[in-house]
């Protein structure tokens, strides 16, 4: 069981700020989210697109925001509960709030702040094979988790966006046999990524099949054969795995069930107080709240994840008053031991 | 007369940043500060030490942060009128507003955005010198607006703290002779400042006097001489200027009789929807607003800034429903022809 004062669902950049304005209030968190990595959607959608309008910013890429954010937080030690989905919510008593996941994982906690983004991500699957579910997690993959479950296996990628034309390449040096197939003969993406396939089709590195379809899946326990529609014709191929990535979908998903006032897909909150939902001590930050207003950018959350930290910080310590600190001025003391603080001043006679 | 569509009063990061998302929404800025350089106290006060809450940067020194925000908005080209300060605001339609500063610039404006910080940062004058303000813009000086104005010219600074330092040593390259009067033996300041300091002192660089004080101020259309009371003793020193460099206080001014609704030395305003004050078209946004939770960070003012923005928008286009659109997606266009974007995504055959 997993013990924390405020638990963050979501590792976008709003929870992931989180963490740095709760730390300075002394408060620890901890953190869910459904991806393999932290960073929500600037990390697995959008990770070398530049954001425009984080201040102070004329362009950041999203993954180098995410980077920045993982350093500014790293004094705080967050704990993450990676590639796992918050399913159910429970207040135990008038203090604990207690959090299950898909795999069964419990967390206890003195607040909640949802900062679930547009949702959990869910892969977009391929629709027309039958046994698909028969075979995942024994071949069928919708993610990369860690590139050496694949290494010296015979790999089937398909699609034909930036993730199809990345992971083909990566894994090209890891596994022993890459198949990239897609069901056009165009792929869409960055024109760099374009080329390197090109160049490692050639080198006979990746094996390219357009416009091509998996028609069907085999095996006993595991996946071992598909068959694939190449250009109008059948043919079988035999693979330890096979990874569609055909983008994700975001949903609401099992938040929904959990009391909590929901207009247009999000989670109403205060938002002249705390962003406070209509449960106590649950909060909904970032893009995943409404209220009047809203605009769903990231520089929203930022300030939403911080007013809110005030408010659980009441929370735990009730009847005392936070004075506000400036980390200029006050500097930030990890929970590592670590501090950052301005270069102090000296008094010294000039004589 | 500067016309405008938005009025910013307050060139700190708030104002700033509310160019850009102004910008975005095709709404011209002017801005208006007291100071005669924008960034506000990051620029003024305290430019070299590092802020450690600004999210996604772990740590970036105010005089960076304010860099950045100027080269961020560039491309919306606001106007700026420095050095001034706004001294009445008044309504003279139902589209219009008009602001006029101490040195009688007018400005109208479809809507005034107060970004004012803790206030107008005044001065500390030294209250012991009775024709101290005979002399003002006369030979005393509270600011070094233009070095040059300097040029070959006689200086006394006075002062112990980093602004005494810093200009004591850049002006003694700009003037014929540089003194720096403080009453203590001791200064306060960056090591590297105090240790350049006593390097051009053992120079002859920078004449000291220790502990002292200006006692007098004599000349007859400009200053031409001050006494100082140096170690006990008077002693008279020719000089074409004198400048203290006691600090600065904010103090809120003039706006406070604007009709404003004030709390705590703050403006009220709507939190709930878009920070506007009791003044319809008039908004108060970052440190000189008030509402319940607030918090004086920098971060909560880009927050503020942008909401307001939405709201002047439909201020300016009654009935026509702004869609948010995202940066990375979008692009950025400037007012200047520029634009901003992702790289785009190749659509290219693989054979």
């Amino acid at each position: 069981m997993i013990i924390t004062d405020l638990l963050i669902i979501g590792a976008g950049p709003t929870g992931l700020f989180t963490v740095f304005e709760a730390g300075l209030l002394k408060i620890k968190c901890h953190i869910i989210d459904a991806l393999p990595q932290p960073g929500g959607q600037l990390a697995e959608l959008y990770p070398k697109k530049p954001i425009f309008d984080i201040p102070g910013y004329p362009a950041i890429n999203a993954g180098e925001l995410v980077d920045n954010l993982m350093d500014q937080i790293k004094q705080f030690q967050p704990g993450f509960t990676l590639s796992e989905t918050a399913v159910s919510l429970r207040k135990i008593d008038d203090d604990w709030f207690e959090v299950i996941t898909n795999k069964g994982t419990v967390h206890r906690a003195r607040a909640v702040a949802i900062a679930g983004g547009l949702g959990t991500f869910e892969p977009r699957k391929p629709d027309h094979l039958e046994n698909l579910s028969q075979f995942e997690e024994k071949g069928v993959e919708y993610f990369v988790k860690d590139p050496e479950h694949f290494r010296d296996k015979k790999v089937v990628i398909a699609g034909g966006g930036d993730s199809a034309l990345d992971w083909s390449i990566f894994l090209s040096n890891v596994a022993s046999e890459v198949t990239l197939i897609h069901r056009r003969n165009e792929f869409r993406g960055a024109l760099d990524s374009v080329e390197k396939v090109q160049a490692l089709k050639d080198q006979g590195k990746i094996n390219l099949m357009t416009p091509a379809e998996v028609r069907e899946l085999k095996g006993t326990n595991h996946l071992e054969e598909i068959t694939i529609e190449v250009n109008g014709e059948s043919q079988s191929l035999a693979t330890d795995f096979f990874i569609p990535l055909f983008g994700l979908t975001p949903k609401l998903g099992e938040l929904a069930n959990w009391g909590l006032e929901i207009e247009k897909n999000a989670i109403k909150v205060n938002n002249a107080l705390d962003y406070q939902t209509n449960i106590e001590g649950v909060y909904a930050i970032g893009d995943i709240n409404t209220y009047p207003g809203k605009l769903k950018l990231i520089l929203c959350g930022f300030h939403e994840a911080t007013l809110m930290c005030q408010s659980v910080y009441s929370r735990m310590n009730p009847g005392k008053k936070y004075v506000l600190k400036y980390t200029t001025v006050s500097g930030v003391d990890g929970f590592d031991g670590s501090r950052k603080e301005a270069e102090k001043a000296v008094v010294k006679k000039i004589d």
